[in-house]
C-alpha cells in the first residue's frame, strides 16, 4: 500500500491540526501514513482519535526546524528533526512522498540536497493550485526560486503542464508568463528570454498576462519566480479573508443587515466553498527526484488532509517519469535550437 | 494658478471618461487644466459639458502612444504624441504637473527624458497608495523599475515616507521591505542589502513582511520591485471585483437571497466605498524632477479626477522640494557609513 510521510511537526499551530487531519486522511483515502516527529507529543495526540485498522505509525524525530529557521544550515546540522528524517525515509524507499506544513525552505533544501533534482532539471519549483473563476490555475514558482533564469522558468513550464495535464485533467493546457504587461517587450530580461523560448515551444503558450488575469483563469499555467508568486499567493489569501469579514462586519450594523445577512448566508456559504484554498491542499515540488508536497503552515485539519491526498495522487499519476521524459525529449530540441539562434 | 497638464489621449477607453474627470476636477478644484491631445477629438467631448469660468484649455498634440508601443523608442520618436507634448509643458514651466492614465512606460521614459530625475535620485519609482483595514497603505514600485538595486529600493523608502508624511499626514510613517517571509534572511541579494540598509538607517524600519500583510495596514509604506509591487497590485484590484461579482451571482441563486441582498446593499455600498481604488486617484512618480502622476489606465472620469487632486496636492505639498533635501542630507551619512564598514 502507498506509504506517505506526514511531518507532525511543522505548521504554525502545533501538531493538532496536522494528525487531526493525518487520521482523516488514513481514515478516508487507501495509503498508510508514518507520523514523523516527537514521538510522546504525536501519541498524545493520537490518543484523542480513532484510527481504523492500523494505517497509521509514528516515526520518531527528535529536532524540529521551526519556521525562522535558516533552510540549508538547519537541514545540515539537525539530522534528526522531522523534515530531514521524513526525507531520509523517502530516499530509503520507506515512503513514496512526504508531506510538510513547515520551514519551507528548509523542504526545499531537505529535498535538494537529500533527494536531489530529476535528471536534467536545474532547480526545483513549487506549483501551487489557485481556484479561479474558471476552475484550477497552476502558478509556478511560489516560493522555491527567488531569482530563476530563463531555463528554469521554462523547465517549471514543462513541468507544471504535465502537472496539470495529470491532476487538472486538462488535455493541452496553456502556459502563461506572469508580467507587468501583456506585450512581448515588457519585463525582467529573464522574463523576455523566457517568452522567447516559450513562443518557439512546443507548449500551448498564450503570452504575457498581467496579475489581474491570475483569477480570472485566462490560462492554466501560471509561471514567475518565487518572490513575485509567494507574494501574489498572500496577497490573494488574504485580500479573500480580508473582504470576507468586511462583509461579516458590515452586515452586523444593522437590523435590518443582520436579517438579510441570514438570509444571504447560503449564498456567502457557497462562495466560501467555491474560492476554498484548503480544498485545494499542498503544493508540489516540482522537479524534486521525490514526491514532495508542502502544505501551508496555516492549514486546518481539512486543509491538511486534502495535502496528503494530493500527494498520493502525484505517486499514483507517476508524474515525475512523465516530467523526466518531457524535459529529457525537450533538452536536445532546446539545445538543438540555441546552437542555431547563437 | 496652479495648472496641470492632462494626457486627453491615454487610457484603455478613450477620452471620453478622462474628459469627463478632467470637467469635473476643473469645476471643483482650484486649479486650471491644459488638456492635451487631438484637439478636434476633445473639443467634441468637451462640446458634451459645461465647465466653469475657461479654466479648462485645450493643447493640441497630433499623435498617440499606444499601450502596446514600446516605452523609450516611442517617446523618443513621436515628439508630437500626448505624453511628450505634456512632459514638454511641465519642462518650459508652463503647466506645473503632468497627469496621464496613458502607457506607464512612455510616462517614466518621457518623465525621466525630458524632466530628468531630481538631485540625487538614482531611479524614479511609482507609489500608489493601497486602502486596508487600517486606512491607507503606500506601495512602491509599482512598474517603473522591475530590478531595483538595493540603493535604489533605499532611495525610495525615503522617497515615499515623505510622500506618506504630507499626503496621509503619518507623523512617522512606519517602513517595511515586502519579502517571502519575515526572517532578515530571506530574500534576494538586492532585498537582504536593502533590509541591513534600512534596518541602520533613521527611517522607522519595521523588518519584512508578507504579501498577506500588505492589506491588514501593517506598514504605511511597503517597498519592492516594480515587478512584484505591479501584480500585487493588480492581483488585488481583480480579486476585488471578483469576489464582488461571485457575491451578486450567488446572491441572485434564490429568492430568499434576492431578498436578502435587497436588505444588505447598505452594507455592500459601505465596503465598496471603504476598498474604492478609485478615491484614491494616480500614483506619482516619486523621483522625476517634476510633478508626474500616473492615473491607472482603466480609470473611470471619478478615479481620473481623484488623479488630477493628487497631482495638485503633491505640487501645493511641494513635495519634491522635501524628497531632495531628504536624500541629499542622507547621501552624506549613507557614504560615511559605507565608508566605515567596508
Amino acid at each position: 500500500m502507498l506509504k506517505i510521510a506526514v511531518d507532525a511537526m511543522g505548521g504554525d499551530a502545533g501538531p493538532q491540526s496536522i494528525i487531526e487531519g493525518a487520521v482523516h486522511a488514513a481514515n478516508d483515502f487507501d495509503l498508510e501514513i508514518v507520523l514523523v516527529g516527537k514521538e510522546d507529543l504525536i501519541k498524545t495526540e493520537l490518543a484523542k482519535h480513532r484510527v481504523v485498522g492500523g494505517r497509521l505509525t509514528v516515526h520518531h524525530a527528535g529536532e524540529v526546524i521551526e519556521m525562522s529557521d535558516e533552510p540549508v544550515k538547519s537541514v545540515v546540522k539537525r539530522k534528526d528533526s522531522s523534515i530531514v528524517v521524513a526525507m531520509d525515509l523517502a530516499k530509503r524507499g520507506e515512503v513514496q512522498a512526504v508531506v510538510s506544513a513547515g520551514n519551507t525552505g528548509a523542504m526545499v533544501a531537505a529535498a535538494t540536497l537529500i533527494l536531489g533534482v530529476l535528471p536534467g532539471i536545474k532547480r526545483p519549483g513549487i506549483a501551487t493550485l489557485f481556484p479561479t473563476i474558471h476552475g484550477l490555475t497552476a502558478v509556478i514558482d511560489v516560493g522555491a526560486n527567488l531569482n530563476p533564469t530563463a531555463e528554469q522558468l521554462f523547465q517549471y513550464a514543462l513541468m507544471v503542464e504535465v502537472f496539470v495535464r495529470k491532476i487538472v485533467r486538462k488535455v493541452r493546457p496553456t502556459i502563461a508568463l506572469l508580467n507587468v504587461g501583456e506585450e512581448e517587450s515588457k519585463g525582467t530580461e529573464a522574463i523576455k528570454e523566457t517568452y522567447r523560448i516559450l513562443r518557439d515551444s512546443e507548449l500551448n503558450f498564450i503570452g504575457n498576462i498581467e496579475g489581474r488575469d491570475i483569477f480570472s483563469g485566462r490560462a492554466d499555467c501560471v509561471i514567475c519566480d518565487g518572490y513575485v508568486g509567494n507574494v501574489a499567493l498572500k496577497v490573494a489569501e488574504s485580500l479573500f479573508t480580508l473582504i470576507m469579514s468586511l462583509i461579516k462586519k458590515e452586515l452586523k450594523t444593522s437590523m435590518l443587515s443582520q436579517l438579510g445577512a441570514l438570509m444571504c448566508r447560503p449564498a456567502l456559504t457557497a462562495i466560501k466553498k467555491e474560492t476554498n484554498y484548503e480544498e485545494v491542499g499542498g503544493a508540489p515540488l516540482l522537479g524534486a527526484n521525490g514526491n514532495v508536497i508542502i502544505a501551508h503552515g496555516a492549514s486546518s485539519a481539512y486543509a491538511f488532509r486534502s495535502a496528503i491526498r494530493t500527494a498520493a495522487d502525484f505517486v499514483r499519476h507517476d508524474i515525475n517519469s512523465d516530467i523526466v521524459r518531457r524535459v529529457g525529449s525537450h533538452k536536445t530540441s532546446e539545445e538543438t535550437k540555441k546552437g542555431k539562434s547563437l
